[in-house]
């Protein structure tokens, strides 16, 4: 059996989870690839600290130990953020290292200087675990779907949303209440910023987007909003709707360009996402061919995504077995333009209070109909007060239309509040 | 760009799913490989029939004339059936040829004769398309998942009956009604027997757990059981226990074996394969490492189909250009064995008339409590009758306890019917 040696950068919880995987499966993974794995080396911050599935793990402070030592085959980056991973992701693959990269952080700002590396020196770079640890969907869409042209994709990206927001429907709680929860069940962070905005579900969106349309998309090319403003009250209105309210991360190729975006957004209860609950991920991709798919599972923790580097691992012991190592990198061959945000056509949920008084509705059903806007259901339930609070629901229209009827409504003097905007998502079903 | 030449063994649904992908897709699916891919010739039964996409194929009837041209690097076998089908895959393997199948008949068969010779031989026999069409389980397992044990998989893997389920739960009709018309719509064949008796589910069920498991369960290993006897009242009693009835495939790797049976089953409505309707398939798996995960799409027809067989000839090409071909074939390295139908041990929902009379419900109580049988739920509704329905739903128990309790049920002389008895699926959630 050939000897194939692995090394760690980092040994946190993922790390953690890629070493209880090779130790606990090992006679599979050995028997089921033909080779001997193990890790020898993994870079630590603290060599004090206790840790488990260390055993036979010799653990340094200094990176240059793992990544110039000649016997270490495959490189796995398990530290997350941008450096110094950039630069040890890149030294790696120079001194002619393959590497297994769970960093969407990086990939998603870095990836055409990291893959550009990886083609330059025949290496591999694969990183399954960037997105959806437990969701096999970068294979499913660089390998499963090569005969396709994909059309779109819609994922639910990010367990803390969407842990909250089920939490939210299930309880009719307030998003704070759930959020402080969270971040004590160790399901969101301490700074829940970039879980809550909508940023770690748009790094993870530009790979998938990407690797679907073989066009370059970075973090900075998705418009993305979080789930701060979605309140107990828009759930319940959604669900009279027939809707739930998902953070939904959708892309799509369209004529015009490409199309990414992250928002909260209304679905429909029949749409194969509206059941994905709790802190499991999934993601829908439509493809001409294959028509309509869908992939679920855990999306984050130690064994969901040490599976997936494992399954990188084993991948890459596959083309070194075959001396086949740099044949699947980047493939943007494309070079599509993308959408910015105000050329996005979407149906919209707007919920607003205004004086109960007569001409008022006729008036605000006015300044959408100037917008060129029609509308999809209206809710309007009887209040004790005099004010009214009503539910309008569009058809699809341009953000800039909207953006006109939301003006005539601010300068409107019977308007008392606009509480809540939302997309809505119904066109893929 | 090196070129690669295709041999279709059929031009059916299929082989022009194929032909129609490869012309439609060409430059991504050229590019994406760095390869010219090219059908050169089929195996059709009538020369003169016109067809689709079949532009630049050479049409033949003599299977030699593809199987033994030198141009041809991959065979892709899609006329279906065990003969000739058998014969000239083997033949196929033999001349060097790498092959492509989407024939689960054969494969839940003659599956391990068939991969000895593509190993004997040093190529590649990939058969994505055999399972679920659109639906990469096959990748997912054999590569995605490599990482793990997996302990159990539960699949919805047969549009025909999940289409008549769906149709019967949706508008309350008979099994007999909804199949005349899925015949009529082409959802079902003029011999209903594979699909609705379960056979086709045990033919998929048998290679993906084979897979999964990495032990040879072939198709007679599988218990089947279809779905004639389901009717629309058995639908309604199920969702008043918070269920669906499912024709489902389940393979599980229990310590005293394998466990593979396909039936009806009662499935509670949170479970994610719950809400896969009509024609779609979905397969649940879990692995010790990933947990739970699910893939859905769907399960047949000229393009998903298409696409499978067309992801696997791309497989095929990299391996290829690497000069690895045959290096993932049967990987059967365990020798489980294989649990017959009386050590099942699942819970069941029986459906029976009885005299509205005293005693009774404490004398059939009794029947169940003998044979070491607890109850889960009981409906009894009020009758206007002198004979009361009852519906006893159970804990798990073997096969063996319930035929116990049934004999002596069917031994009491104030028994009028006993109207259906179903497996209830609830251990994996």
């Amino acid at each position: 059996m050939k000897k194939i040696t692995i090394g760690l950068l980092g040994f946190g919880t993922v790390g953690c989870g890629v070493a209880s995987i090779l130790i606990n499966n090992r006679y599979d993974i050995n028997t089921r690839t033909n080779t001997d794995l193990s890790i020898k080396k993994a870079l630590v911050r603290n060599l004090l600290k206790e840790r488990p599935y260390c055993e036979g793990i010799q653990l340094s402070d200094n990176p240059d130990d793992i990544i110039k030592d000649p016997d270490i085959d495959i490189v796995v980056e398990v530290m997350g953020g941008i450096e110094p991973a950039r630069s040890l992701i890149l030294a790696a693959l120079n001194n002619g290292k393959n590497v297994v990269t769970a960093n969407k952080d990086l990939l998603a700002v870095h990836g055409y200087e990291l893959f550009a590396t990886a083609e330059e020196n025949g290496r591999d770079l694969y990183f399954e675990a960037s997105v959806a640890g437990g969701v096999p969907i970068i294979s499913a869409i660089r390998q499963s779907f090569t005969a396709n042209k994909i059309s779109s994709l819609i994922g639910i990206i990010n367990g803390t949303t969407n842990y909250i927001l089920s939490a939210m429907t299930d309880q009719g709680r307030d998003f704070s209440d759930v959020l402080l929860e969270a971040q004590e069940m160790g399901y969101a962070e301490a700074d829940p910023t970039s879980d809550v905005e909508g940023l770690d579900a748009a790094r993870k969106l530009a790979i998938l987007s990407s690797l679907a349309f073989n066009t370059r998309v970075t973090f900075n090319d998705v418009f993305s909003e979080g789930i701060s403003k979605v309140s107990p009250a828009d759930i319940k209105y959604a669900e009279e709707l027939g809707c739930v309210i998902k953070l939904l991360a959708i892309a799509k190729n369209q004529d015009d360009g490409i199309e990414a975006r992250v928002h909260p957004a209304l679905l429909p209860k029949e749409h194969p996402l509206a059941t994905v609950n709790g802190v499991y991920n999934a993601i829908f991709v439509v493809g001409d061919a294959v028509g309509e798919t869908m992939f679920y599972g855990k999306g984050a923790g130690s064994l969901p995504t040490g599976s997936a580097v494992v399954s990188d691992i084993v991948e890459i012991v596959r083309n070194m077995t075959a001396g086949s190592e740099g044949s699947l990198n980047c493939n943007c061959y494309r070079n599509y333009p993308i959408k910015s945000a105000d050329s996005f056509t979407t149906g919209y949920y707007i919920r607003l209070k205004v004086k109960d008084e007569p001409r008022v509705f006729a008036t605000l059903a006015l300044f959408f109909a100037e917008a060129g806007i029609s509308f999809n259901s209206i809710i309007q339930k009887p209040r004790s007060n005099k004010n009214a609070e009503i539910v309008l629901v569009t058809h699809p229209c341009k953000e800039g239309q909207l953006r006109q009827a939301l003006d005539s409504l601010n300068s409107y003097s019977k308007l008392d509040k606009i509480y809540n905007v939302i997309r809505l998502e119904t066109n893929e079903i």
